[in-house]
């Protein structure tokens, strides 16, 4: 592990981050569908065409796990792990076979727990766009986030 | 297709739907995990047990998906398909190894398109609850929705 840990002492209102990106091919389009959200505009091209959307499209559940692998394997590295308790979604376009996906990341608000001086909740803005920078997924999202625990003593 | 399909027009406020249930087995925690939320208490039982949740959990994005697929697999037949357009979300308990979830629906809000006399919008609570009937998600989702076509001549 070579990334350093962020703490919610060390975030502060405002603080951007941008993820790399992550290509969505059509056979995973349909993967994710087979098992989550078989429904014919997300499994079948020709199905697709005579949809509301025009063509096959990701279902917007594949779109939010895509923004999570984004966020977990590319963004900040939070202390614990990224621990959501609750969002909100949604999905301005769909995501369409071939679109190259990033997420740019604002931190909005920062709560210290009353109850628990251990630990503070992080809201996010996560903004996830295509190539063109139309925007596919719109994610506000609650995580929570441990403080930085006293400093241990030195080692020498 | 056996299932007869709904419009916005069949449906009403405070109309119920609870789904069949679907079982989430350790292996499927893990695979999930290893693509979309890789995280060592997503990932690994013993890295699990010394992370806040104490044991393997799922991904919050695993619980939705499977929530989804019991949706579109065992709930309402949408008429063109369950289309989300936003969604609010919480995970007040984590979904473990050989939880069996089902969902429970209810309509809570419908809204006709001013601008589009050919749809509307439906809002659904959805609640997943597992085997204990703790509420592993709750989602309030915003779908798109097309009203009845005028009936069309008959045949004969």
């Amino acid at each position: 592990m070579t990334r350093p840990e962020t703490y919610f002492d060390d975030l502060r209102v405002g603080d951007t981050f941008t993820t790399r990106t992550y290509t969505v091919d059509e056979a995973a389009i349909i993967a994710f569908a087979r098992e989550f959200d078989p429904q014919p505009f997300h499994l079948d091209v020709e199905a697709a065409r005579r949809s509301l959307f025009g063509g096959l499209v990701a279902s917007g559940w594949h779109t939010a796990a895509i923004t999570m692998r984004l966020l977990v394997t590319d963004g900040a590295l939070i202390a614990g792990g990224t621990v959501g308790v609750g969002a909100e979604l949604a999905w301005p376009t769909p995501t369409r076979p071939g679109d190259v996906l990033h997420a740019e990341v604002e931190v909005i608000e920062l709560t210290p727990s009353r109850s628990r001086p251990d630990r503070g909740t992080a809201m996010l803005r996560i903004t996830t766009l295509n190539q063109n920078g139309d925007v596919v997924q719109l994610l506000t999202a609650r995580l929570l986030v441990p403080r930085r625990p006293p400093a241990a003593p030195s080692a020498d």
